[in-house]
Parts: C-alpha cells; sequence; structure tokens
C-alpha cells in the first residue's frame, strides 16, 4: 500500500499531461480527463492520437473515476476507446454541458450505459474514494471550464485544465479568485498549470473584446458573412448570434460539428439564439446575401471541413462569390500555418474579401497569458509547481515565470510524460518514467502503426517504390522469366518506361552473372544492382521490394 | 513589333512574381531575377521549385540582359538552370555582393564564362536595348538591396525587390529616399512592390534594434552562446560578431552556407572581423565555454542543417550541454513552425536555455511593413500599382492599403503568376495568362516529377502499398505459383503476417474462380479483391500493384 500520492501525466504528443493525467493514492486511481490529440504532419495517415494507457491495463478494479475538466476533444475525445479498451465501468463526473457532449459520442460507440455520469458544478466538491474534489470555476474558450482541486491526506494538488482569466465572459460564470486565493491561503502542495500561452506577454484580451472588429465588418460587409470558428467556441456562437440579431441577419450552421454542439448546447441553455434568428443552410438561399451570416466549421483548413469546401469550390450549399466577407475567427494551430493560408488564398481567388488576424481582431486566445499566469501563482502559492499542457518550450517559458516569481528551482517540478511524480510527507520526488508513448489510431485499426511503418511511408512519399518480380529456378539456377519490374510515385511514367526497361537489362545481367544461390542472396543482388542504377540515374532511393517466385 | 511595354511575374509557388519577372518591349525582354522556391510541405520528395520559364524558349535570341536585385537564393538560385536549360549568354547586371554569390554558383555548375557579368552600384544607370535601367538603394536583410527603375518609351516602371526602410543599416547604405521621390515627381507609370509584410500594422524594426536583446543574452549567459540564422543575413553575423568582440568571445562558424557566405562577403569587404576572432568550428572546444559564440545555419529547422543536427546529437563538432544559451535569431517560414518547434523541443531537452522571438526581441524582419509601404506609396504616386512578392493573401492586403491611399480600384492590378500586363499610352490592360506553372527539380531530374507522381507519393504517404506477384499459364488458364504478397508502410511487420496470410488464401480462391482471362482482366481481379479485404480488415486503401508472370 503506496501512503504517497502519485501523479502521472499522460498522452498529448509534444504536449505533457494535456489529454490525461492520473492522479494514485492508497492504491486508488483516479484519472483526470481522457482526450485524444492530432496528428502531427508527420505522421502520415494517422488519424488520431491517444495517449498509452498501458499502465492501467493491469489496475482496472482501482481506478475509481473520471474527472473532466471541460468539453473540448482534446480532454474529452479519449473516453470512447478508454472504457472500451479497459471495458471500464466507473463514475464519470463533469459540467453539465460536458456530460451532453459527451452523450453523443458515449452513444455513438455504443457505451451510453457503461458509466454513471455524475453531473458536477463549480464550487461543488466531491468525495472519490480517497480524494476529496473540488470543482473550481475557471474560463475557457468553451462555457463551464474548472480547475479541479484534489484534497489527499498528503496535501492539496490544484489542476488548472485549460484556462484564462476573463472578467467579463460572454456565456457562464467567471474566473473564481475568492476561491483560489483560499486555497493559496490554505496552503497547495501542487499545482499544475496550463503553460499553452506561456510564450505570450501580457493579458489575453476577454472574449468580448473582438465584439467591436466584428461590429465593424457587419456593418460594413455589402454581402453575406461567413465566419469560422471553432465548434466548441461556444462564446464565440453567442456573440455572433448577437451581432447578426443586431445587424437583422439571419444565421446558418455549415458543418456537421457546429450544427451538433449548437445542438447540444442550445437544448442545456447555454446558447441563447432568439426565434427566427436560425435558419436551415439549404434554405438561406432564399435570404437576401447581406441578409445572411454562414457559421461554419473548418478555420483551421481541415480539407473535408466546410470553409475548406466552400474555398475549393465542393460544398454543396454555399458557393463563394465575390461581394462575400469570409472571417477566419480563430489562428492556426501549429502546424496548420500552410493549409490556411492555401485556403485564404483560394476564397481570395474566388473574390472573397477574407479578415483575418492580424488585419482585424477577430480572434482571441482561449489560453492565460504571461501575466494571468503570474497572478494564478500569487493566488494559490503553491509549494511545488508543475508546468503541464504544452509542448517543453511552453513548459521552459512557464517554469522561468515562476522563477522569476521567487518560487526556488527545486521546487520547480520539469516532467514529460508518463513520469511519475511522487509526494509525501517529506517532500517531492521525479520518480521514473512509464515506458510506452502514444497510441496511433489509423482507419479503423488502433495500435497497429509503429514507427517503422512510419519510416517507410516517409521514404515512400519521398521517392515512391519499385517493385521487382523474376521466377527462378534453384535447381537449374537460372532465370526462368525476365524480372518484370514496376515503379509507382517514383518518375513520369513517360520516362519510368526507357529507365525501368535499361535496369531490367542491368538486373538481367546481375543476375546471370551473380553466384549467391539462397533467396536472399537474389534479393540482396538485386536490390543492390537496382538501387545503385537509379540512384545513378535520378539522384533517388526508391524502396524497392523483390518477389520470387520457384519455377 | 510590340509597342507596349509587357510585364509578365512568374515562378514563386504560392508567391507572386518572387523569382522571376520579365519586361518586354520593341520585342526585346530583360529578365529581373531567376530564383528558386523551397517546396511547399505537400509536395513530397521535391527538392527546389523554378519558375516555368518556357514562354522564353522560343524566344531565346530576344533575351538581352539579367538583372538580379539580391543576393538571396530566391532571386539567384534559379540562374544556372536557366542558362543551362536555354543555353543562354547574356550580361547579368548585378551589385559587387550578388556577383560574388554567383561566382561560386555558376563554378559549381561550369558556367562561369557563360555571361558576361556587370557590377553595377547603387545610383548607377544602364541602357539595355529599349531600356534604360536605373539602379535604386533599399534596404533588406541582406546588403546591396537595390531597386530597379526601368525607363521605356512607354512610361517608367519601378520594381522595389525585396525591400524595408532601415535608416540605420548595420551595413551598407540606407534607402535613397530622395531618388525615389524625385522618380515619382518625374512620374512612375507602373510600381510592382514587395508585398510579403502587407498584414503586418507598422513599421519594421531597424536590424540595429536586436543589439540591446543581444546584449543582456551575451551579459547573462554563463556558458556557450549558439546563435542561428540566415546565412545570407550578413548584417545579422556583422552585429553578432561585434557583439562578440565587445564581450571577448571567439566566434565559430557552423554550416557549409554560413562559413561560404561569410568568406564571400569577407573577401568583398562586407564583413568587418577583427582579427583573431575567427575560430575554426574543430578549434573552438579549446576556448573556454563562456568565451564560445557559435554561428550556425538551420534557423528553419531543415534536418539536415547544423542546428537540427546539434539538437538531435548528430552534429561533428558541437555537442549542446547544460548551460548553452541558443537563439533562434529569426522566426519561422510559413509552413516550417512544426519541424522548428521540435528543435526547441529537442534543444531544451539537452537542457539548453533556447531563446526566440517573442521571449525576446532578437530577430526583425527584412521586410516592410504597413506605415513602409505606405511611404513607399506615397513617395512614388505611382499611376498604376501592381502588388508583388507575397501570396495572394498579401497582394491582397497590400491592395487594400493602396485603395486607402487614394488609388483608385482600377488602376491597382492584381495578378497571378503567368499574367501578362500590357502597358502603352492608352493605359494599362491585364491580359492573357501563360500556361505552365512550376517545375519541379527531385534529385538530379528536372520536371520529370509531375501531379501523377506526387498523387502516388501522397496515397502511399497514407497508406503504403502492397505488392503481389503470381505465374500464370495463359494456355491451360491456371495459377502456376501461389500469388506471393509482400507490403511496406502499410501494417506492422507481425499483424502484417496473418493478413497478408489470409488475403493470399482469398486471392488464390479468387483467381482460381475467374472467368478473365487476360493479363489486364487477372489485374483487376486481384486489385478489387485485395483492396476490398484490407479495407474491410483495416480501413486503409494501400496502393496495390500486380505483377503476372507467364508461366
Amino acid at each position: 500500500m503506496t501512503t504517497s500520492l502519485r501523479i502521472i501525466p499522460l498522452g498529448g504528443l509534444g504536449e505533457i499531461g494535456k489529454n490525461m493525467t492520473l492522479f494514485e493514492y492508497d492504491d486508488q486511481i483516479l484519472i483526470v480527463d481522457v482526450g485524444v490529440m492530432f496528428p502531427d504532419n508527420d505522421m502520415l495517415g494517422v488519424d488520431l492520437v491517444l495517449p498509452d494507457w498501458s499502465y492501467l491495463k493491469d489496475k482496472v478494479d482501482r481506478i475509481i473515476g473520471i474527472v473532466i475538466t471541460h468539453g473540448h476533444e482534446d480532454h474529452t475525445g479519449g473516453l470512447p476507446f478508454l472504457l472500451k479498451d479497459l471495458n471500464l465501468a466507473v463514475p464519470i463526473y463533469a459540467s453539465r454541458l460536458v456530460q451532453g457532449m459527451i452523450e453523443l459520442k458515449l452513444k455513438e460507440a455504443g457505451l451510453q450505459k457503461a458509466c454513471e455520469r455524475v453531473t458536477v458544478s463549480e464550487g461543488e466538491q466531491v468525495t472519490i474514494g480517497p480524494f476529496q474534489v473540488e470543482f473550481i470555476a475557471v474560463t475557457h474558450s468553451i462555457p463551464d471550464g474548472m480547475a479541479v482541486a484534489i484534497r489527499t491526506p498528503v496535501g492539496l494538488a490544484l489542476h488548472t485544465g485549460d484556462f484564462k482569466f476573463d472578467y467579463t465572459p460572454v456565456q457562464g460564470y467567471g474566473p473564481d479568485f475568492g476561491r483560489l486565493a483560499e486555497l493559496g491561503r490554505e496552503g497547495i502542495m501542487v499545482l499544475l498549470a496550463d503553460s499553452t500561452g506561456a510564450e505570450r506577454p501580457g493579458w489575453t484580451p476577454p472574449e468580448s473584446s473582438i465584439t467591436s472588429a466584428f461590429d465593424t465588418i457587419f456593418r460594413d460587409a455589402p454581402g453575406r458573412i461567413i465566419i469560422s470558428s471553432f465548434s466548441s467556441s461556444l462564446g464565440r456562437v453567442q456573440l455572433i448570434v448577437n451581432m447578426a440579431h443586431q445587424h437583422r441577419r439571419k444565421v446558418a450552421l455549415a458543418g456537421f460539428s457546429m450544427r451538433k454542439n449548437v445542438e447540444t448546447a442550445r437544448k442545456l441553455g447555454y446558447l441563447d439564439i432568439p426565434r427566427g434568428t436560425l435558419v436551415d443552410i439549404d434554405k438561406i438561399k432564399g435570404v437576401a446575401a447581406d441578409k445572411q451570416v454562414i457559421i461554419t466549421t473548418g478555420a483551421q483548413g481541415q480539407p473535408e471541413a466546410a470553409l475548406a469546401r466552400m474555398a475549393s469550390g465542393r460544398h454543396r450549399d454555399i458557393d463563394v462569390v465575390p461581394g462575400d466577407t469570409v472571417i477566419l475567427s480563430s489562428t492556426p494551430i501549429p502546424g496548420n500555418e500552410e493549409v490556411v493560408s492555401a485556403m485564404i488564398n483560394r476564397l481570395i481567388r474566388r473574390g472573397a474579401d477574407v479578415i483575418y488576424p492580424p488585419l482585424a481582431a477577430v480572434h482571441v486566445s482561449g489560453h492565460a497569458s504571461q501575466e494571468e499566469m503570474k497572478l494564478l501563482l500569487a493566488l494559490t502559492k503553491p509549494e511545488y509547481f508543475v508546468p503541464i499542457h504544452g509542448e517543453l518550450r511552453h513548459l521552459h517559458a512557464h517554469a522561468r515565470l515562476a522563477r522569476g516569481l521567487g518560487i526556488p528551482e527545486e521546487y520547480i517540478l520539469n516532467i514529460e510524460n508518463g513520469v511519475v511524480l511522487e509526494f509525501d510527507e517529506a517532500g517531492a520526488v521525479v520518480g521514473e518514467r512509464l515506458p510506452g508513448g502514444y497510441v496511433f489510431v489509423a482507419g479503423s485499426g488502433i495500435g497497429d502503426v509503429g514507427p517503422s511503418v512510419l519510416r517507410d511511408r516517409e521514404i515512400l512519399s519521398s521517392y515512391g517504390f519499385v517493385s521487382v518480380a523474376f521466377a527462378w529456378s534453384f535447381a537449374t539456377r537460372e532465370l526462368t522469366s525476365e524480372p518484370e519490374i514496376v515503379s509507382r510515385g517514383f518518375v513520369y511514367e513517360k520516362e519510368a518506361g526507357e529507365l525501368l526497361r535499361a535496369a531490367q537489362e542491368k538486373l538481367t545481367a546481375a543476375l546471370r552473372g551473380t553466384s549467391r544461390v539462397s533467396k536472399r542472396g537474389l534479393d540482396e543482388v538485386t536490390r543492390e544492382t537496382l538501387s545503385r542504377y537509379f540512384y545513378d540515374r535520378t539522384g533517388r532511393k526508391p524502396l524497392i521490394v523483390t518477389t520470387i517466385l520457384e519455377a
């Protein structure tokens, strides 16, 4: 039996503790968030990335609950995978909005009855095994974001979730500074805090600050207004709806997740849409162009999302035309800059006026900037500080801020995913790192695409491949058919003809002249001969595979 | 014979007129810049992208000269390819520094004697056929940047090249405001101006403004300082050398292009390095860590450049260790954000303190921001305005600025690469668009990788491939060997075994049962059977190729 508190951040690709954190005390495990990441550009063919929870596989009966801090995919999207994989049935604690949003997700996976669902509100406290868990209001780009304070016999841990300090949120409650200060006075053993915006000086502007930029655009736009944002940024959606109502425009929704999220939020009372404002996307054509607003998904340039389809003329209902004003109410997530830029250019080519930051202040972040981080540290006065949620660079920047506020170096714990932090009366120890990393979801397969497959795809993506087959008599040690060579992704078809014919001759000669007799030897002769020849002729190194049929 | 002036921007991928612009009058053609672009992330396996100059192929004897505005790759890197491809021998007009930099480039290509080389200075005028060409000092991130004024019987065209207005350049001359204003008073028919920074409000800070950030870092760094920047940013190199000298540190250069460019610039008197300051990279180990400065290439995260090799422990001379301070004196070029971020994280993991914008003001752009663009327009008062150098989004933003200054909509010419602008006494006409686009350089091949090859690589990069071979007797219409199936980049080896064996059985049954008799028919049966089977089992669609050997 352990009498220390163990904290283990998991998942999140380059981002530490982004998707999942384990709190373990007295052999009981509480999970905070179960999210997914979207793959990096070099993870070719991967659809989703899950945290590697193999540590939990032989400890399923010790898991006592799951707490979700807010409703974004990178904090909820892994739930169905986890429940299925571990055959897990424990209570899920979350706000009413989050419960509404994961309801659909679990239903699609046939898991709606798997777990008890406990709806909690800000300010509430629940007991989960040895943990006293308190939910504390913070603000983020989705309503009902909550930090969680986890009280254990060893001490109090505070996990911020994703947060910013917005005094004037468009929806829901503001941050509970008072409670954070109380906990700080009581004594916080360890603070785990969101580092996403740690490189950004100053204070993140409030969500409401974009109102004036939108107002100007709504006043001046000569025709239809198309606005893309994250479908989960419900504050943004509310703000756009308010603006449309004020300027007497109708609103239509494009994109599956936008319709789904707005429907859920509206049903739960998180969105206030005046009667008659919302029009079906296939009916909006009947409204005058300068009375239309389309709210759409696809601000990140995802090729199958609604805005990208509009930009390339593939959307069923919306043709972008001169006179349209398109607002990108977002900034590209790192890695998406190039596709977003290409989408902007396509929209301009169709004649649209495209407005995005910094051309106008049409977006603010949902994450704290440096001054908010300092305020959090000043309010909570933690003994130990663990920067989480961000790549190493962001954690490093956050740690620098903490040092600047006087937290001693040895009380700032720099960790990576899978590292076990252990707290007891004597203090904290940064422990072992669990084996494992991430799990890739590609197509319907989970975990069956690994590094060697990705390495092959990398070569294939740069040079293509050449496939060779010939029949060989192992009895007489001779070719019984000419080698046949095909290539894809290598060179132009018209040039390939001559090149492959010449390669065939070279290879035939090499096989006739070789003294090697095994299948493996013949394979080596084939690949060496061809790779040298192709490299000399083209400067490229395609992947080469050989098939030898026994004659 | 044409008596109009034709201006044709070429090349530059998404960027318009970035690499090459043609000026044509009286059947004579003057070329301004011949650059290359580096490929987008989705141009798999492409090394370089050249402008498509096929328009010139049957007009070689009408080309009368090449003018180079400044020494960056995207303005000079296409020269050897152009000279070879067209077997071209015409004078090349450029500054002393550019001549020095292209000298090496032409020598490597065996072209050093191909063209007469005319060295020109700012303020100089030369006659090239029907064109009076004047070189006007501007500032950029490399010394000797020059705008070119091209005087024709139809009117005066001003092409800015890449520019910013830096009152206090670290090296070389400042911008010649006086001459720009004189030309503006005389009457500029058309201005073609750099749009790169058109989305950035304000005024780009001068190169010298980063001195104070560097000074603080040099003062506080406990050990070695490693600074990466573009090797062509000679002003930056000078500034770092000055700083090192002042703080009594020795300087070593890492990366081939850094050493080459510094050597060229030093020989030509463009870099002033105090005696004894420069140390060979393999000798720097002998200097105390806190007396070392390494200037290195690789600020863009290019995997084979020196900094990326240091970050991943692959550099021969430099091991990054705790105590090192690494400065990224640059911002990522769009599309490079993800690799740069990964490199920063790797450096932090090695214990380095990594400093980059916005953590400190260690970089400024070489391109004008909005207020400088307005000043240029106000000085030059052009009749027609053509935004160039930038993606459509930047051109659009630049056009918006020009409208804001009162240039009428119809005098702002929005173009794309290959569009012919025609000017005569009656005014300007935006003409036809030449066929063609870009030419890809991959390995040693030029132009032999096209869209279909890239499409195949795209599939390969996501799903890999499956190669099938079997022997078939067309006489007896039967399989004479079991089909052999190999895959790469598709699924894990250990899972592939079972999957491919099952696929082999399925395929054998399908081939035994088919009534198709032709090679093509058998190929179709094979691919249909396997692609359906693999999709059902894995949700993926690998590329499938079939080889049928006749038995």
